[in-house]
């Protein structure tokens, strides 16, 4: 998938108390590729979206409305915890993601992905202080305890929070190009680890 | 100023082009403790703001409105280089900073900090990419190239975008307390660079 020419809309799914990194770090790198990628921020309802850290952000689409979605990003957050419970959010992701060709997850957005049935079979990762309460909501998962990030298929997953932006540069390697990717952590001042296996809060969190 | 008890507002600036990173990193860590900082997002007009990379937020008040900031944080970003002209912006953050606590700017938001005079005379950086751009925009200011971040008295200035992250968490550390920046690295899953002379950007971008 190098070197793609047709620009991808970006579906990012808000709901209250999505985690402001989690959403913001991905959309630092994406947002910096307009050519390659169009972000639409949608939510179940129209109006502010409040942040699991109280800043609130503006959607551009109900789920309803939004236009096909080409990638999906699923932040997570504190709002996790009530949205497995949210049958049209489970059901447009799992609906959504069938036609879509990557859906991405950050930190407990897998816990949305797995309740939606997405990921069984499959292996994925999640965030590392809360791992057992996200294993929880899929056990046909083959949950990787100890890795920044895991690709599977067309679905990719990262560990917590700010391991959104190590996922994200390395599917914008594999979907543009690595000099691309080296050249966003650069403007980003960012300490890229380029590594999947990089993950110290495995260990620290008792994982590894 | 270690392990205060008294809640600070903090008032995060944003403008047309804001950078998305400059802004959610610092308040993913602020935003995880709420006990010590509440925190307003401003704007010069009611209404949704749209960031650098597209994606819209929600201020809560108007700069006209917005109640006493004990805290300032001013974000960088591509419009950054029409705000510099804005009179209406730079004498509002004139007027705030002087009854603040502490002024903190990330990446080129430290140009908008330097057009109001706020610099002059102290130690600051900014990003590494657009250096030269915004000590232009300083020419009283000691601009100091290589450096993570820079506290000169109560203004605090980093490098780009992702290093507002680490400045953020020693703010954190020298507010409340270290052990609360050690946590929120290790819940954001973030390797916090606690040196404010780690800079290996000042050398890529030809600075050092």
């Amino acid at each position: 998938m190098a070197e793609e020419e047709t620009q991808r809309t970006l579906g990012v799914v808000l709901y209250p108390g999505f985690e402001l990194l989690d959403t913001y770090g991905p959309l630092e790198a994406f947002g910096h590729l307009p050519e390659a990628f169009r972000i639409v921020q949608v939510a179940e309802q129209a109006g502010p979206v409040a942040s699991a850290q109280g800043p609130r952000v503006m959607p551009d689409a109900t789920l309803a409305e939004a236009p096909k979605l080409d990638w999906l990003l699923v932040p997570g957050g504190i709002g996790t915890r009530a949205e497995v419970d949210n049958a049209k959010l489970v059901d447009w992701l799992r609906a959504r993601a069938a036609t879509a060709e990557r859906v991405a997850s950050v930190c407990t957005g897998a816990a949305l992905l797995a309740r939606a049935g997405l990921l069984d079979g499959r292996r994925a990762t999640s965030n590392k202080a809360v791992f057992s309460w996200v294993t929880s909501q899929g056990p046909r998962v083959t949950w990787v305890p100890e890795a920044r990030w895991v690709h599977d298929g067309k679905f990719s997953t990262s560990s917590g929070v700010s391991a959104g932006i190590d996922m994200t540069l390395d599917l914008i390697a594999k979907h543009v190009n690595a000099d691309t990717s080296e050249a966003l952590a650069r403007a980003m001042e960012y300490e890229w680890h380029r590594d999947p296996a990089w993950d110290p809060f495995a260990k620290i969190w008792g994982l590894a």
